[in-house]
């Protein structure tokens, strides 16, 4: 692996198809040096305002004049997954809506379109010229929702402030905010996700992870302005595309020092918290099928962390991904150090960096008990309810010196996720404060105060029986009466749940601004010294870390070497069937009825999957990949296992984004699911 | 909960069926006065020497005149997962032998029946009288291996020195022991563990788990002096029944500060641990049928161990459990302190054992890292490099002086295990040593020294590739040549395994000492002290904590209540149609061909499994349930979830054993499987 790995981003002269671009800084240069592809600002513009970030946690695409929006089945289970009930499980039975009418209205989803990039650096960093650490960290927060409310001036809009480079940048993102969207395609998570948690992060694949929404405005579906169209012919081996959509995180401008307390910290307890996660959700379905069924869509999430971190965890102990970034790291500084201004400005950046990390040490137990100062707990209810606590003290307050996440601009996503409609099943509430109980105990023992605060002199089960069942959060309208009225209307509802997390609010909240002041305002203003430093080094050659913001990225089509084996770039139909068969009798290599019936007609040399080496990650998925033309050959879904390591550094020579390809979406909603309607808005055929 | 728990052992007035009694002070008495039962000296001692002791892990009976053993089939799974092949698979098919000629020898295995039982505390303590902590320790270890060594004049004898009570006792346990052990007859995992690991610890159930193999000496079937007769009518609900087997551990006797330990430390720790273990070996056993196969044994062994340790952070959790404990503690306490005497020699006892709890919180991710400092690390061939160094350098000293499990009298069974034909697979070798070099970098930070010397400047896979695949220690001639041939041997075979593991092997010798001195040296000379105080206090009626050595425990058939519901003691035959039926198409309740087979013709009312309030615990597994006549009415595989606290106290509301019917045992041999020799063997008919 050794060789594969850029020593971010000193190395950037090395011709790889890496970065994840932001739009006011694209490296048309470079694609066209690399490609002989110019991209126009036209076209940047038409493929931006195609783009769409999903509130699942994933991207998409408009797709057809009439406001298709294509993403991942996965992006959409959440939303398949709350559509769902024991009776009709349209994650297993799959969804088609024959006509326009059958289409059904989303839960709790949002689409997000950027509209426009505003710098405001300058804005963020006066409000904390001269304070301390914490102070300024305190100030800039405050400076960041005083400038998404003022720039949330249009209904419809949505405002965000985005930290760049670790706190190199502050950019203001103005989204068109679609709340109206609704379902129209979804295979069967059989053939969405064949091979499952196997199979994931593995290539060659075989997944139709595909499902089609669509953005309605005043109950008629919306007429962009922008919209992809759809490649007749796909894309071939070795063809320059790109992917546009909403990575969610990377660490790769960390320093050495924060990246050892990733490896040494952070990482093996998300790891290990995954794993546990994992047995316990087994458990829980265990039990029945619909206690499966319950449990199914948070088991995928968490099985698909969990191989990230498993894969990250590999990255950070291979010696030659340190070796990289401490080379990059040490040539960065003695550029530094050579110049006696910059180095009287930014050479201390390092060291207030490794403070950072060294402070969290000596209390993440406590914050993550705690589910990370906010009461994350497992149980939803146990969340309504810190919500509704927190929201009643933080609308007293200005918005600006409000929790971030209170603040105006934020509240509109905040109702929505407090008055979702999505089922909660009282059983998996208390299985889930039960062991949300029980590692708070794991974590600071038995008797720590908070922990026997939080068991009230109960066993975890007893006590999360007790709260789960007392409760009247589960009623919408308690939750709208409760938000409505206020700290008073909270005391007078006596409400078990409410008093359980006002118990431990105090100390959640002082966690939480613990690690706001000592390590996240630290690292922000140690890492604009850092930024600051690469810029004047490097130029503007140098992306920022993936922010779930839109980025672009490029590359092309191509298979890989791995050991002696020769990947091919793509499968096709055939190849699902002849899986099938290999595996028979399993249950995730079992195809669904809908493509056995088929199997006698479809079309065996249909492209079905594909992989490129464009860079991404989680959060990229649901991406449409396009041609030079802008026109869909693909839909990003997946990376492969070598693509792990993508959190700290990018790789060409085995690392490859997965993707459905353009031409097995077509064919297997024309041939599979006889789905004409879709097709024809899809294609014009 | 509450008052069920009984706080151990000054509340053993009340009247329960508690207690795993060792063979030399059986509660005779108790017996008599609560079921008129009363057991004379040559009822103990048939039954004592008809009951066997298993390798694997578990106990067992010899239930014929032909040397024929009883136990289960998850006791006797990994004898069958050595015998099987990605071609014969005898865990999924089953096995029986229709004639004496097919029983095939069984590797690795050997059976120990308890002949006499020698209090030998005087002669321990003495050795260690006048020296500081840990010099005692060491001296009574070295006491320990002494008399065993002496013992050891028989051959076929194989002695053991067992500290009960925490250190309060010290027992010299000669048994014999057979070698030659032949499987007779397993049914299929499907049916002996009907409802897998989610109806694990559940009741009602529906398991065949049992398992026969038969005794040879010299090449014929052993002929005993001792066997269990068959019960022809099993056990009626509440007929007072007896349970002689072999409980693994036990830590009811621990004090409130050394269960405050295990609370905060240990058990959240292995809890973590299994978790993580299940989650990988799930990876592992994803790719392949045939890595599933592989993996499937330890898979079963570390769910059924995480289930054990789920229940047990539930019962430390337990706020009921830490107050009948206290409420002892602090009885017996008071009782001390009112005596001078008493109170002069023993009142310190218990700080002594809460600093030793202090000292090994200093130092257990290192020990844990280090696989309890005897680098278990995973891979077989690891262990088998770890026991050659050592073998090399302990046969060097005289056998009182060497690490306990190299002395004269446990040589055999090292080096049963050392020259094991069990096969070892590479793949799985690679992946779990890989994790626990993972683990080792998790636990101490990727800058350790002893990780960085683990990993070699290479990641955790590459390192753990390069060992397996360069070590030659898979062949058993490499083995026996270096085991023979000493230190020399090993240097000059230049074998990469070897040379890791010796690169560990001080820091890994040093943590193990400082355990022994700074933990267990400290522990067994307080519990010593409270020990005195409890038999001071109230008399002979304690037993001592289960240590994997014969008890007889007594009670009755006895279904219980829960929640609403009213459990039944017994299930039948047609239970377990209904099931399948209930379950169809879920993997672990469907009953092999041969339960499909036989539906038409079975006596769906024959008994099937039954539960009963003895006192058992893990370990217990294949302990025969016996009548007062001595006749075997059940065979004992699982206790239920209620049960699980028993680690920590015993309980009879909702805590239950789970057995195995013998009817049902007879009735499957002869209506399933038509094994009529064997039923034949068993009832005379």
């Amino acid at each position: 692996m050794l060789s594969a790995l850029t020593a971010l981003p000193l190395a950037l002269a090395a011709p790889v198809d890496e970065g994840m671009w932001t739009f006011d800084n694209p490296p048309v240069e470079a694609i066209q040096q690399r490609y002989g592809v110019k991209l126009t600002p036209e076209w940047l513009e038409h493929v931006q305002k195609s783009a769409v970030r999903v509130s699942t946690g994933g991207s998409g695409s408009i797709v057809s004049a009439n406001g298709l929006v294509m993403t991942n089945h996965h992006v959409a289970s959440d939303i398949l997954d709350k559509l769902s009930s024991a009776e009709n499980n349209l994650l297993d039975a799959g969804f088609w809506a024959a006509t326009l009418e059958d289409e059904i209205p989303c839960p709790d989803v949002h689409l997000d379109v950027l509209w426009s990039i505003e710098d405001v650096t300058a804005r963020v960093e006066a409000a904390a010229a001269g304070l301390s650490p914490a102070e300024a960290g305190a100030a800039r927060m405050s400076a960041m929702t005083a400038i998404e409310d003022a720039a949330k001036a249009r209904p419809g809009m949505h405002t965000e402030v985005v930290t760049l480079y670790q706190g190199g940048r502050y950019h203001l993102y103005t989204y068109r905010r679609f709340e109206d969207i609704r379902l129209v395609f979804a295979p069967e998570k059989s053939i969405a996700f064949y091979g499952g948690d196997g199979d994931n992060f593995e290539y060659p694949r075989f997944c139709l992870d595909v499902t089609f929404l669509r953005i309605y405005e005043d109950g008629e579906p919306y007429t962009p302005e922008h919209f992809l169209t759809w490649s007749a012919d796909g894309a071939d081996e070795g063809e320059c595309t790109f992917v546009v959509g909403h990575p969610g995180r990377t660490q790769r401008l960390n320093t050495v020092a924060h990246l050892e307390y990733l490896r040494d910290h952070q990482v093996p307890s998300s790891m290990q918290g995954l794993m546990r996660s994992e047995v316990l959700l087994n458990i829980f379905g265990q039990a029945s099928p619909e206690t499966a069924r319950i449990a199914e869509n948070d088991l995928f999430s968490v099985q698909n962390s969990r191989k990230v971190y498993v894969g990250r965890m590999a990255g950070l102990l291979d010696p030659a991904v340190f070796a990289a970034k401490r080379q990059e790291e040490s040539r960065l500084r003695a550029a530094v150090d050579a110049n006696p201004e910059w180095k009287a400005r930014w050479s201390g950046a390092w060291d207030e960096v490794a403070a950072a990390q060294d402070s969290i040490v000596s209390f993440r137990d406590r914050l993550n008990a705690l589910g990370g100062g906010n009461l994350r707990l497992g149980a939803r209810t146990a969340s309504i309810a810190i919500t509704l606590v927190r929201l009643a003290d933080e609308l007293e307050k200005p918005s600006a010196e409000r929790l971030r996440e209170y603040g105006d601009a934020a509240l509109p996503s905040l109702y929505q996720g407090l008055y979702s409609p999505a089922p909660i099943y009282p059983d998996y509430e208390i299985f889930n404060l039960e062991w949300a109980l029980s590692n708070m105990a794991e974590q600071l023992g038995g008797d720590d105060p908070l922990v026997i605060a939080a068991l009230g002199g109960k066993s975890a089960r007893a006590r999360a029986e007790e709260l789960v069942l007392g409760t009247k959060l589960m009623d919408i309208d308690v939750r709208k009466r409760l938000a409505n009225g206020g700290a008073e209307a909270l005391a007078a509802a006596n409400d078990p749940m409410i008093e359980f997390v006002k118990a431990l609010d105090a100390e959640g909240r002082a966690l939480r601004k613990r690690y706001e002041g000592e390590v996240q305002a630290v690292e922000r203003a140690a890492y604009a010294k850092i930024a600051a430093a690469r810029f004047a080094v490097l130029g503007d050659s140098v992306y920022p870390d993936a922010t779930f913001t839109l980025r672009i990225s490029y590359g092309k089509v191509a298979g890989y070497q791995d050991g002696e084996e020769q990947i091919p770039a793509f499968t096709n139909f055939g190849g699902v069937y002849s899986k099938a068969r290999e595996r028979a009798g399993e249950e995730w290599y079992t195809l669904p009825a809908s493509w056995t019936t088929a199997a006698p007609t479809v079309d065996r040399s249909t492209p079905f999957n594909l992989v490129t080496d464009h860079d991404i990650i989680g959060g990229n998925s649901g991406s449409p990949v396009i041609d030079a033309k802008g026109e869909v050959v693909g839909l990003i879904f997946d990376g492969n296992i070598h693509s792990l390591i993508g959190n700290f550094a990018y790789s060409d020579v085995k690392a490859r984004s997965v993707s459905v390809d353009s031409r097995g979406i077509v064919g297997a909603l024309r041939d599979v699911y006889g789905a004409k309607r879709l097709v024809r808005e899809l294609t014009g055929e």
